[in-house]
């Protein structure tokens, strides 16, 4: 077997890789949306199916895991190669923690039917703002990874702001709600916890962007405040 | 220079890397115990010490970070050495989080004395018991990564459900609260968040523990339910 077929092999082994970081990928934007659909409808099958889903994501973040290592022990990555290898690894770990997220706003759906308590509860029509600047700047981050595109990924970055502005607004709105008639605080402390979901997808769009530049560029730009990307990232 | 002495080398290496991770880890402790203090006694000094503090913990994960990489690119780590190094990788962005915890409560601090609500408050001895919890949890998580416990850090990952319990417990007594006096809201709403860091901090340390049993055994136990730890850890 000579060099370039070994090299051929290990390319083939790359792309599958960044293929399933793709697929897990769209598998928990798919969930995001689909949490922030049933909050709208308070369908309990959408729900349940977010829930129901969340087990295939932490099964593909084991799997892919366990491929990373196993390519690293056996090959002997480049530095460029084993930056990929590594920025993936992290990038899954985030991906786990955006499904973990969509399936808690999954199961407090579930909570608010049960409880009979979505009748008279805060318009949760009131979130799509924040549920649309989240999973956008999820979709966004996705996209960057697909191409290692570290623009698009600076993007997402700077955008983290408008959510936690949109966060900020709906908590002042559900406080002055809760006043107003404290007998739906019980309900609204859980919209809080959604609101604080969503901000949390945009903050995990926001980590998997870092990955995106340091997989492309070799910059780690985690903690580097938003003055500084730009020259960090050049 | 011979065989053994690279290996001899490489050991140092890694040595030095588990000691800084232990640094770390003894950081971020003592700035979720000095968080909880501040808000204990509304200390502004204390809660300016723990996001004073955030900085090194971010700077000392992007270090071990590079490190790791370069010790991977330079050295061929066998498949065990690998799994520490990943393990350590995974561990000290749980470290990170857990720092970030200790500043979102310790930025509460400030507002609510800011705010002057701190005076007619919820009282936060209450929360003084899943604090503990949690502070204890991320010892024995980081006593079991010094000593490579496996046991130890099983133990660390059954007892999440208890803080979990606690955090629910809170979540109910501050409902209550708020709904007697409506004008508490605002600030109570900021208690919510705490206590949900709180409950973090567990979570964080369960991961921990996961990460350790990962180091020690090669047993991958992320989203492994309670009652099959046993066996996939044997």
């Amino acid at each position: 077997m000579s060099d370039k077929h070994l090299s051929t092999q290990f390319d083939a082994e790359l792309s599958a890789i960044s293929s399933r970081v793709l697929e897990m990928g769209g598998l928990v934007e798919q969930q995001v949306c689909l949490a922030v659909d049933a909050l709208a409808e308070f369908s309990e099958a959408k729900a349940t199916e977010v829930i129901r889903t969340e087990q295939r994501v932490n099964q593909m973040e084991l799997e892919i895991d366990r491929d990373l290592s196993n390519i690293i022990a056996r090959r002997q990555p480049t530095a460029r190669d084993l930056r990929l290898l590594i920025g993936v690894s992290k990038t899954i770990g985030n991906l786990e923690r955006v499904g973990d997220e969509a399936a808690r706003i999954a199961r407090t759906v579930h909570r608010l039917v049960a409880n009979g308590t979505h009748g008279r509860l805060f318009p949760t029509t009131q979130m799509s703002n924040e549920a649309q600047l989240a999973t956008a700047s999820l979709r966004r981050a996705l996209d960057a990874f697909a191409r290692l595109d570290a623009n698009q990924a600076m993007q997402v970055i700077k955008e983290d702001n408008e959510i936690d502005a949109e966060f900020d607004g709906l908590m002042r709105k559900l406080v002055t709600y809760m006043m107003e008639d404290p007998r739906t605080i019980t309900a609204s402390i859980d919209l809080v916890f959604v609101a604080k979901s969503l901000e949390r997808v945009g903050d995990h769009a926001k980590n998997l962007a870092e990955q995106v530049i340091y997989i492309a560029k070799g910059a780690d730009v985690r903690h580097t405040p938003l003055d500084g990307l730009e020259s960090a990232v050049s």
